[in-house]
């Protein structure tokens, strides 16, 4: 029996996916996305100082057009740090796309992940083109799904729809990742494909919004990758009034659905981290402004000292107020709440015995559970969405190459 | 046969340990230090926000008087959290040393090492200050590096002496720590005593330079403690002329010999770090400033992804590159060369291949290497030392409670 979201589509896409022969040969390593007409298109790529030359070009059609017909991707090598040889290889795939949808060059959407300083054969992507194009279907979004994991173990997809004044409207995600950085398989991948019609501006300022309280708000090792890319095409099949205006009520809804979709995208990243055997929330509230909020909440999410004492299940509260002082962000300690769950730890920076370490301890054997930190200094408020650290998290990252 | 380090002596100066109960039974766990004179003191202190009691305590002291006579030391509770409570246990402490010794209480630095949030015992205190008194002697160094020892697995002491001007000067260290936070069991503490005569407010400013360039330079999990503590003690026993001038020749000589001695008490730190396997030096030169190459080799030493790969004998230089990427330091990746020892493995920021990958992974299985990034954009470097992210870290810090 399929799965039902093998089924999903959405209206005027087709995608599809084959086995290119980058990483080995019998699995599936290139995936095509495809609009029957141009949509508009949005993206959100990596901070790094470092960018693989797939994100400069999409960075720059994308500021060409705002629009786009085609999101390629493969697995088995990032194309980064691939100097001018790379960048090449990136707007020859480009051109190979479109001249086989017969569509611009500069409409293609090109994504890599794997990994880092070797350069991919063009033939590998030449000689699958055709069947590539062969694979396309309404129903195909799975096998891209498929094509872009690298040490995934699951697929990631999701699914939305919402009413917008009488026009039901589609979402499909999907995303690929488990470490920041996987181990040399570098990534964070998401594309997400809409029939609504959205005005390209407006596109592209809803997944910023997006992407920053989801995908910028998960961590599993505190890594960067040189790929990391989130891309959302939006069709208008759907026939809705064009969202242009931030203050109407479909547009309001539309953003609230993309932020439910792109949060559990990434929550499933996170679920899926190198080793992770816990989704842990790292809740900071109370803090003097919302920047100092988000960089206490990092800096205990991504401390190794706090994801192994959640591995261990040790209530470990000392860990957690020892990063929070090294936080750099302005507190007073003897104001400090934390609780697990609803088992508070710390009152006024005060431990509060064995007892509540008991219960706090029975809170940590469960597979999801939430920290709060309340700095009781203002009213800004963080989360930030982590697993813990484990010891298969040194293996995968140790072994991946030997 | 007696280790040479057992009979060393630093003229004035006198050391022993006793077991107080703090830490079981049959343990070292409290020391002290004791100068028969009136010394120059100087202190560096943990720069997180939530700082232990003892540590308020002692820059309280220091600062209003630049002098001590003695340095108490407890493991197993680190009387960080501990509020007004902890903060009077500690002044508490102060008085018995100062009382037993005859010496005012404020001369009188003292450090815990150990768990957070849990209150120590004064009486316990009180009980073993006799014994503690009775313990001194000249040789008595040891002890009390033992005593301070939590999860390290040896003792770590370093001795020099320096010619100044015909008079011979003798320096000895002792240090404990192997994370920057040990697993609940926090702190990196350094004691450092010397018989030089030095004027207080140059001894602090060659303690603060001499920390830079060494305990401040290593790194193990990217944690800093609540009680991170070094002290320099000088009683000027040896009678040399009173150092002051910092252009003076004695001067320099002081602070070389003092910079070798804590970059040897460091790096002991760093290879004793939980896990480690490997002592890792992360040297980036032709950085545009200090800073810049400080933030660079710190952001690639605390990469949990590149720590792993050396754990794995990984010359996964792609892994460095990304590190530096997210590092916020402006560079041009097309100049970026990267070696391993002697092995270059990156030129102008394009991979040399799998020969130079093949020598670089034969420098990776010695037990200590140099990983050099060279910027190529100014003259700045800086050097961290690290250590390699094993198994055994996750095995230590997520079962140490249980």
């Amino acid at each position: 029996m399929k799965n039902k979201t093998e089924t999903l589509q959405v209206p005027g896409f087709k995608a599809g996916a084959v086995k290119a022969g980058i990483r080995g040969k019998d699995r599936l390593d290139v995936g095509l996305i495809y609009s029957e007409v141009l949509a508009s298109a949005a993206g959100v790529f990596t901070t790094s100082k470092v960018k693989a030359a797939p994100v400069l070009l999409d960075m720059e059609h994308l500021h060409k057009n705002g629009q786009a017909q085609a999101i390629i991707v493969n697995s088995g090598i990032a194309n980064a740090c691939t100097g001018q040889t790379g960048m090449e290889l990136a707007r020859g795939t480009a051109r190979l796309v479109g001249r086989e949808l017969d569509i611009p060059a500069d409409l293609v959407q090109v994504t890599s992940t794997g990994v880092i300083g070797e350069q991919l054969d063009l033939s590998l992507f030449s000689r699958c083109m055709g069947g590539l194009k062969e694979s396309l279907r309404e129903t195909g979004f799975m096998d891209v799904a498929r094509a872009m994991m690298t040490t995934d173990t699951v697929r990631k997809t999701a699914f939305r729809t919402v009413d917008l004044s009488g026009k039901i409207v589609t979402l499909f995600g999907m995303a690929k990742g488990a470490g920041m950085i996987m181990p040399n398989m570098a990534t964070m991948l998401g594309f997400i494909v809409s029939d609504a019609s959205v005005n390209p501006d407006a596109l592209q300022s809803m997944l910023r919004e997006s992407v920053k309280q989801s995908f910028n708000a998960i961590t599993v090792d505190g890594d960067t990758s040189t790929n990391d890319t989130v891309l959302l095409l939006a069709n208008g099949k759907a026939g809705n009034d064009t969202l242009t205006d931030i203050a109407s009520e479909d547009f309001v809804r539309f953003c609230q659905c993309l932020n439910e979709l792109c949060l559990d995208l990434a929550l499933q990243i996170v679920k899926d981290g190198e080793g992770a055997t816990k989704l842990v929330t790292v809740h900071v509230k109370g803090a003097p402004d919302a920047k100092d909020a988000d960089r206490a909440a990092r800096t205990i999410a991504n401390s190794n000292l706090v994801k192994t004492a959640f591995f261990g299940e040790d209530a470990n509260w000392g860990r957690i107020i020892a990063a929070l002082g090294r936080s750099g962000v302005e507190f007073d300690e003897s104001l400090v709440d934390i609780s697990f769950d609803d088992v508070m730890m710390v009152r006024d920076g005060l431990g509060l015995g064995k007892d509540q370490e008991e219960k706090a301890t029975a809170v940590l054997k469960q597979d999801a559970f939430v920290v709060v930190i309340d700095l009781k200094t203002g009213n800004s408020e963080a989360k930030i969405y982590t697993c813990d650290f484990s010891l298969d998290y040194v293996k995968i990252n140790a072994d991946y190459r030997t």
